[in-house]
């Protein structure tokens, strides 16, 4: 069963820490050097604002599993990193042309093109550096090598690159239900996935474990995007961060403009409900990770931490 | 002294036979997978011609340091994959705006700009990934995550990225030294420096050694993009496979621009000789390594092999 929302402020608490520890290390991992235009850029899409919530949910991940955080903060951080890359090169000009993320200009606004083009390819080359750089060593090879593939995986052709060269393909035009869930599943699932399996893989936790939080992760990867797509409608710029109605206005695809409005709203309470039951199913005692799909399902008007 | 042309057949023969097995092992990585039209476009580049010039050095540098070059493959095909990255995403409109790259049209050309953007990013992701999924586990973990690392950081804003941001914001601009100097050895030297410098690695080979190959590396890097600049001025569009006199009309500054045509053919007689005495001064003895730099210096009217 779906939580009710008395379970608020403990959830912002508890997503508030992690929050705050993860923005401390992303300031510290991204310090200016030269030349300062492109750490600039850089800094300016992954450290304005953002929710976290992939960082927050590896985190738990890794508790979960009974992991120490200190080695899963830098894989948290190269996952926000790597967020903020694919929401640079999302907005530019030739692809979503969006103007606003975030709540303020878009990178390529601010920087210009060529340096907004840049400055993702920084990012991506940076965050797997971060996972390298500062993983500790008492993390074995064979689960650091694992999280370095499935990382740099999540980020390209066969993740978030190919939902995205799909999802532009698709514009305007008629997709069948599997077309728009590869879209669905590598733009947005693939790093909420991640997210739960890189906490499980770093702590070396048990198969039956991993894969368990790796359906939950699907499920509430999924939700996500749903929300968002009923957000598209029912949102304004300031709940939003970003142009609200966009997406169905560019003749993008979306959950709700392929199955409506109250489809996707039965479809975002099913997925969240079996978010819960896998937690239950599987024994996953995390207070976070169930209300992080209570909060998905309840904030379809904007999520906040 | 640098070495008459007579050595050129065995040049040829050397370099065309790992050129052939880098071609066969880049074609085997590439494989077209879903979605079909981000494969393709990742293929376009880097399999439509270029000399493997940086994956030739990084497997003669393996050999040269006792390794096997087996081992050095996949990072050598990461390599040109990733110098591929970098000039797609260099000829955008909103970069340097060229229409043609190795003989053919531009990536976005062909395939439009956000799959241009797309492609890069792919291709960028992908690298890395053949370098973990591909290197032989005999390989060090020490020495496998300093290659990885290298790898991404000659990627980024500490390298190629780097010096292209530098690039765009001194065009049409009177640049000092140390900056010019800057832009060069990131946008080019740093992809020849790491070739030398992977293949000493992988094979664990003694600092001096490693030093030495860096060095020569950094000779013969500065030296391509001297030449490159000369051939700017002198060469044509079927020599250079790109537009000619681009760099110099569009206000960027080269080496000719800033020093002078002739004190650039110095200025490249002196590299290549410094990079042969590094050779002889270190007892690297490598017929390949003698004649690239041979060739850099006397195919100032185009490098083929």
């Amino acid at each position: 069963m779906i939580k009710p929302l008395q379970k608020k402020n403990n959830l912002s608490e508890a997503a508030r820490q992690d929050k705050q520890l993860i923005n401390e290390r992303l300031e510290k991992y991204l310090e200016v050097r030269y030349p300062e235009v492109i750490w600039e850029a850089m800094r300016y899409t992954t450290l304005s604002g953002g929710k976290r919530i992939r960082a927050i949910l590896m985190l738990e991940s890794m508790r979960v599993c009974g992991g120490n955080i200190e080695n899963a903060l830098p894989t948290a951080c190269a996952l926000e990193m790597l967020h903020a890359q694919s929401l640079i090169h999302d907005d530019l000009p030739c692809m979503d042309d969006d103007d606003y993320r975030r709540g303020k200009p878009s990178c390529h606004k601010v920087y210009g093109e060529a340096s907004a083009v840049l400055a993702g390819d920084a990012l991506l080359a940076y965050a797997p550096q971060v996972i390298i750089k500062h993983t500790p060593e008492a993390i074995s090879r064979k689960a650091l090598l694992q999280v370095l593939e499935e990382f740099l995986k999540a980020a390209g052709a066969e993740g978030i690159v190919g939902g995205q060269v799909m999802d532009i393909q698709s514009e305007n035009k008629k997709i069948d239900t599997k077309t728009f869930n590869y879209i669905l599943n590598k733009k947005t699932g693939e790093l909420f996935k991640f997210s739960l399996r890189a906490g499980a893989l770093l702590a070396e936790a048990p198969t039956k474990q991993l894969d368990a939080l790796t359906s939950y992760g699907e499920k509430i990867g999924y939700a996500f995007q749903v929300a968002d797509d009923i957000l598209d409608v029912t949102g304004s710029l300031q709940e939003l961060g970003k142009t609200p109605g966009k997406d169905s206005r560019s003749g993008k695809n979306t959950y709700v403009s392929l199955y409506g409005f109250e489809n996707a709203e039965k479809k975002l309470s099913d997925l969240c409900r079996s978010a819960h039951q896998i937690l239950e199913n599987n024994n996953i005692e995390s207070a976070l990770l169930q209300d992080i799909a209570s909060y998905i399902y309840q904030n379809k008007n904007g999520f906040r931490i």
